[in-house]
């Protein structure tokens, strides 16, 4: 039998809150899913669920209804009655006894519904990144709560004033942003990482590449080098909670005049469209 | 403010067991240790302890003082009242809403203490390994709890009746087990991968090589194959539960003839008695 402390007490392992025991903090052995809402309405929601059963699958956690956890998160959301709101959940392969390879376990689903943090000034003004050496597993299609590379980096970026740290791999290349995906604009080119193992399958991404089109921009699905993003025209960031976020700083650099490039505003000015049908 | 739900349920944001928000399940942000007693006496606590404030260090988790580790290890260890005894202790950067670069939170201790479990058999007959691809992230010398891709290792192993699983990297090289350092055994060489940032620094390999001379064989830190590991003369796996243990089977192959090699053998003895002192 177990012996249990926690801090500086013992407790009663009977009496422990199962969430000690979650295979989320044992070995980040779970996967979750960010969306949010814009103005009273859930964006994308089927897009999310869509990578979220994926993920299970990819991590062998079954017996998921994802009809369920739609379901949990349109509740959630409308009990939040929060008009611009985050949504967070996970699914960790269950409780009990720390084994890699524990089998029957009984999957945990966690939610959380929060208030949208304010993106007006980085929108506004952009903001500054740095790069950081790409040291993520070889899976990061998954969207797995294995996530300590990226917490390393964005903590990195933090101490040096940066909102966000971008991923180099050992050839220079660019993958993509610790909780972002990464684009450059050359001339008319939109530039990003092509999909693959390396790279989330973002949804906002998804989006942006489709309203590249409308906005005069042609798309390349194409890794470029961490000292050709500094000499882009343009650069910005993707992700579900603020869709489109210029950036003006690279390493320090200053991309262009330092203010928010002209199809970057085009791009966010869609988004803001798009998210109203 | 938050909504929460666990499960179907949603629940006091203000009276949710703060574990729910615990770093280590959002993100995997912290770093762990297993160590194991013997016959009432703890085995290698103070390497295990320096492994541990090294970890702490890499992921930037601040504050901790070892010295209050050490005697929590030592009262819950004293409580236990188990003779072999192993011990799981984790510390996570801390508990907060989600956010990748959080500051100031208060960091998380969590210790179990359980009956090693019985690995007679293993040891008497030896286990059966396949190898896997190495897809973990580029610091596995940092004892974090960023472990799916070892979880999912693991499982493909039990699926195949195997015990462990022996990461190959894209050149085909072993690094390590799943849950293990590998040891092959050729002529009278004990051949294992040398420390690096692929690499777990292994408390019982650390012990392995000091014994290894004392048994008659040359230590050689260096890389060697999967298609080599299986023409070994002998082959183990080292870790802090078990200490060595006998791999017979590496990817259905029969290794020799198929039992616990003659140097497998005397270094267990060896441990055997290292253990004692």
């Amino acid at each position: 039998m177990h012996l249990v402390m926690i801090g500086d007490e013992f407790v009663d392992a009977g009496k422990v809150d199962s969430a000690y025991f979650d295979y989320g903090t044992f070995f980040g052995d779970g996967v979750y899913e960010v969306l949010r809402s814009y103005n009273g309405r859930l964006f994308a929601l089927d897009e999310h669920l869509d990578r979220f059963k994926r993920s299970l699958a990819e991590v062998e956690i079954e017996g998921i209804d994802i009809k369920t956890v739609r379901d949990r998160v349109l509740r959630a959301y409308q009990k939040s009655g929060l008009a611009d709101a985050k949504i967070y959940f996970h699914i960790t392969r269950g409780s009990g006894v720390r084994d890699h390879a524990a089998e029957g376990l009984t999957p945990r689903f966690f939610l959380t519904v929060s208030e949208i943090e304010d993106a007006t000034s980085q929108k506004q003004n952009g903001i500054a990144v740095i790069t950081a050496p790409d040291t993520r597993w070889k899976h990061c299609d998954i969207k797995s709560l294995n996530l300590l590379p990226n917490v390393l980096a964005k903590r990195a970026a933090h101490k040096r004033d940066c909102d966000e740290a971008i991923f180099v791999d050992d050839k220079g290349y660019i993958t993509e942003g610790s909780s972002s995906a990464f684009f450059g604009i050359f001339g008319r080119i939109l530039h990003t990482s092509p999909l693959g193992a390396n790279i989330l399958p973002s949804i906002t991404r998804r989006f942006v590449l489709e309203l590249a089109a409308k906005v005069g921009l042609q798309v390349q699905q194409e890794q470029f080098r961490a000292d050709e993003a500094a000499s882009a025209d343009e650069l910005f960031i993707a992700v579900s909670s603020k869709d489109v976020v210029p950036v003006v700083k690279f390493n320090e650099i200053q991309i262009a005049n330092g203010k928010p490039g002209r199809y970057t505003k085009l791009l966010m000015k869609e988004f803001g469209e798009l998210v109203k049908k």
